[in-house]
């Protein structure tokens, strides 16, 4: 399947695994507005720029020119993985150039010679290790984040392989990578990273180069984990990084949640490129475990601060929810590794999840600031936060421009750039590997208003997609071209939309819904099941589709294991997760005395909901004991308040989660007491 | 009020503060058995040889050979505050020799030579800065730990002075501190540490020596901190160590919670011996709001693993309570000052809930292993700890022989060797600054099995008090001896003991009660409320005096604000937390499926209580969506298991919570769900 790219243009393909489904490349779906392709505006016009200027500022990119220029060894800014921070961006750029802007623009060209110009004549690439006045190469694998950084140099390359094809960066990449094969080869060096990334960037880059050897040394990096063989951290246990149990035996994740997600990503390459059964299923097996028990409402994976990890099974503290951006982004990489791998259904709804209510809560509506951690509830309203001011982790409810770790901003910039790549993928291979009634199949795994032009055989299938979502849930589709040969048209119903329906009108089956009137096909549209539909019939350019989700709020109940969230209930609409902001409470009314009626009715309310609300009364301080007391049950419940209490309820406005503190500090919560 | 001692003798009087009340000295009261008095007896047996045993072995003891040898500059074991372990081992051998055993042990003098050896020529004693090889003295007050360490040392010598006299390690600590004053002084260094302790040590030393200068000195650490002069730590904000608002500004405790906790102890120390009316009641405010929202219902403070400290309010989480050892016992501290300063018994109440539902938590029953963290919730069973295993906080569920950061060990011993001495005070001061009426009053403000032979004026009050409390609510207190000014008895009554009784006989008033059937005091006993009871009438030897406290079993209910809390209850005896362990439960049933029933009777069981439950079956995984299911409020509340359901409930025991996991592996939880 590996075709190895020499010449740019932005509609070049992406480079597929070895399974037979793709995703579609850079310009087979080009958005047009809505949700996500306004967040790509935003990013391509702020965020890139925002990344670059902070990094140059700070002298991250300057650590660069000092290793070209041999004057290491003075005091050297930023963490020993500021590197890979340069390279996401590049990895952001690439894609983003790919998609809109001329790929052979300055800006790109001066960025990779500098960081070119570092490389060192053996191919060794980073400003950190390995040069006068610094520890030597590969002398701290726990800590020191050497081949994490050469990870994302090698994603970064493998995206402008996606995008372009072979320039100078791509070059610079297949030097690190060929260094790190001589060095971590079956005859090397036994060793790996303390954070995994390298094992992605060598499956990756061995696709969109045809290199064998990049995907063998991924294998040996996915095998040699798990042994014990890195250094311990200080207070932190093997778990930490995942080297306490070889990867095939794991049961479910935990430890640092962006290294636990990273690896499996990279164990999911490995798996389809080298047909590895065992391994797949059993990361199949642990993203099971980990999302029926780890993993947050709105998608977000990691309950601790202290080590940004994984909690136990059900440990799912809203207020402390640590919900890492850059862990809900490994995420989806997970699970659309193993949505191409097996073509179940549930790894696109979590992606869907993770995309609305991670993803989309990181940045500030302009661009310039984000959340590193993505807590569910805050109880202290913070201060406005500093324009200029870099950030621990964004904590006290308002996005940072720049943080001391600033893994999430790069992060963010990248998979936006990249987004509608996760949005449709196309299976149309040949021979056993391909579909099993041999009729190619595109599918539409989320759903965003746009044109997709995909490749299909020798010919093209274009669909034109009209939407709002997620604030509607109609979305129609209109055929613009088909290829000659047949091919499969598949829509993905939502593990959440219960009572879909579909509606089709074929210009080659006269009688049947008209155009004109199909976005209201209450009349003629079939119920739909949650899960894949495929679209009866053949296409014919001129048809149109359009299916129909039903985003009206609706109460979502926390699993009784959930101790966290106990008699509290959460409010979703569609893909999207509510949220109770303080700043939509009326006057003199706190987010703690407040109680959701869950008899009463939810009404749709902008783009969130109005729920009906009981307030009460709290107990008065003072007595100088614990916040617990003796006595009968009613004793520390509170007691209805004159306004807005069992007599007189409120209404009040839930809001998406995935903006809240945007109207300035507040206090929130998703999960709301109940009556 | 400063008196020096010169002369040993276990009979040896505290060192009292500027105020006009005074703890019991060593000699006062004397334990024989019961919960407190078999604690100390292992301590004294087990614990303080293991502390011993472990330092040595990991070379902690020898680092200040090297030091004493000139050898530093080679591998040092241990954290940069190793130094602080020896001196509060050497703080609890001072309190067990002083009330039990020869105070002039060889084990003693050799240890005591071994530090001396290494104190340097101005009396700068620490074995990881300022010799060959190692870092310069006070170059890193952050988090470099010398004056916390010395802080501990010179805690060490104040209870040498107050056990026995002045001896070898007292001069050590006094050149300590005269060095501490010339490089800190007003005059020197406008310096703080990182971790305070320095300032408690000062203050005590110079009440033992009657040496104003460290008095002077402690206040200017605390006048000094909160100004941000402290060097950032990496991704900790400088609440971390308090130095972000001034002492005397700040509204609730926050930061690291030992740190916090150490600080506000001296700070009352300060505020008493200069009479700072305005810090004692910064404190006191302090301490009220942090009770009453950032304390558990052990008393434990610290929610958060990630820099060890408070939460916000009301973030309470049960399962994810930090609550470390040594934060408790710095509670006791703090609120064993404000008691002596303040006379106001909710200082007492919540030291009483912190001894037995923290301190006594920590150690196991053989002394020999210890919990570092004290959660209210293990939701995963641990393995079993391996017996010469350092963990890094005694997670899973098993206490631990020792630690990385090995704090709790040597805290726990110091504080089980001097419990007695929070057991009771004495406020027999002459002049304006004495008692009201002028009468001198000796307060048992804990309750355990011992004799108390107090000095009041120029004669003793000696009483005997027999209790088996906490199982039992009878205290009974026989005078033994009166002096011949009169002396007024004052008992505590716990915030808990509605409906707590007092009865006294007096020889001198015949016709009350006799003695010989005092133990069953219901026909002539006197209600009495919560709070101080002074015992009616004077005292005379021979009487007897009878308090009995309620100790049925009682449910307790959070604050509707502890969201973690939320749906549940807690059952308390007396002042002892109970909580449900797995290996309590019938086979087959898991703590996740039970739910209390409030409304059965709860019944004393042992020293814990049974409870009526009902045992619900829950959801199936297997949906690969989060823990989160949307629809009718009953979906995802589960169902009544078959036996054990809502028509066949059963009953099961809660234990006390501090004697949890002495059974092996187990799960466990405080607060339980309710139906």
């Amino acid at each position: 399947m590996t075709e190895t790219l020499t010449s740019s243009g932005v509609r070049a393909r992406p480079v597929a695994p070895a399974g037979h489904r793709r995703g579609v490349g850079i310009g087979e779906l080009l958005l047009d507005g809505g949700f996500w392709g306004s967040l790509q505006q935003t990013n391509a016009h702020a965020t890139l720029t925002h990344c670059l200027d902070w990094m140059e500022r700070l002298g991250w990119l300057a650590n660069f020119d000092h290793v070209a220029a041999g004057t290491t060894g003075g005091h050297r800014p930023g963490w020993q993985f500021s590197d890979s921070e340069v390279y996401k961006l590049l990895e952001a750029m690439a894609w983003e150039f790919g998609r809109t802007a001329d790929p052979d623009s300055t800006e790109w060209s001066h960025l990779v010679r500098r960081i070119a110009a570092a490389q060192d004549d053996d191919g060794y690439l980073n400003t950190c290790y390995g040069h006068a006045g610094q520890a030597p190469r590969y002398s701290d694998l726990s800590t020191g984040h050497e081949l994490y950084c050469t990870g994302h140099l090698l994603q970064a390359a493998v995206a402008r392989v996606r995008t372009h094809g072979v320039d100078e960066l791509v070059e610079v990449a297949r030097r690190a990578a060929d260094q790190v094969c001589r060095e971590f080869g079956p005859d090397g060096r036994d060793g790996i990273c303390g954070h995994p990334e390298i094992e992605l960037g060598l499956v990756e880059l061995g696709r969109a180069l045809g290199e064998p050897r990049y995907t063998e040394q991924a294998r040996l990096f996915i095998e040699r984990r798990g042994r014990g063989t890195l250094a311990p951290i200080a207070l932190l246990s093997p778990a930490y990084f995942q080297d306490d149990v070889p990867v095939r035996e794991v049961a479910v994740w935990r430890g640092h949640a962006v290294r636990a997600l990273y690896l499996a990503a990279g164990a999911v390459d490995v798996a389809v490129d080298t047909d590895d059964h065992d391994l797949r299923t059993a990361v199949e097996r642990q993203w099971t475990r980990t999302v029926e028990r780890r993993t947050y409402l709105t998608g977000g994976m990691g309950s601790r601060h202290q080590d940004e990890g994984f909690g136990d099974d059900w440990e799912l503290p809203p207020d402390r929810a640590y919900c890492e951006t850059c862990a809900g982004i490994a995420s989806v990489m997970v699970s659309w590794r193993l949505l191409l791998a097996s073509d179940d259904v549930r790894y696109a709804d979590l992606i869907e999840r993770t995309f609305y209510n991670v993803v989309a809560t990181s940045p500030r509506a302009d661009g310039r600031a984000f959340f590193y951690a993505n807590p569910l509830q805050q109880r202290e309203q913070g201060a406005p936060m500093q324009p200029d001011a870099v950030n621990p982790r964004a904590e006290g409810g308002a996005r940072a421009p720049w943080f001391d770790v600033s893994c999430c901003p790069t992060n963010v910039a990248r998979t936006l750039a990249s987004w509608h790549t996760y949005a449709a993928f196309v299976d149309d291979s040949e021979g056993p590997a391909g579909p099993a009634d041999g009729v190619p199949t595109v599918t539409l795994a989320q759903y965003a208003s746009g044109d997709l032009r995909v490749a299909v055989g020798t010919g093209e299938l274009a669909l034109r997609v009209e939407t709002t979502y997620p604030e509607s849930g109609i979305v129609r589709i209109r055929v613009l071209e088909v290829p000659e040969r047949p091919v499969a048209l598949r829509l993905r119903v939502p593990h959440w939309a219960e009572g879909a329906t579909l509606a089709a009108s074929s210009v080659s089956s006269p009688g049947t819904e008209q155009p004109s009137n199909i976005m209201h096909p209450a009349r003629t549209a079939h119920s739909v099941a949650p899960g894949w539909v495929e679209v009866p019939g053949e296409r014919a350019a001129g048809d149109v589709v359009v299916l129909e989700l039903p985003v009206t709020p609706r109460l979502t109940w926390p699993d009784p294991r959930v101790d966290a969230a106990r008699g509290t209930v959460a409010v979703e609409r569609g893909p999207i997760v509510l949220c109770l902001e303080s700043v939509d409470l009326p006057a003199g009314i706190a987010l703690e005395h407040v109680r959701i009626d869950t008899a009463a009715e939810l009404r749709p309310y902008a783009d969130g909901a109005l729920v009906t609300a009981r307030t009460v009364e709290l107990p008065d301080g003072g007595t100088g004991v614990p916040p617990f007391s003796s006595g009968a049950a009613g004793a520390c419940t509170g007691h209805d308040l004159p306004d807005g209490g069992a007599q007189n309820p409120i209404e009040v406005p839930l809001v998406p989660y995935h903006r809240w503190a945007e109207r300035g500090p507040s206090t929130m919560r998703v999960f709301v007491p109940t009556d």
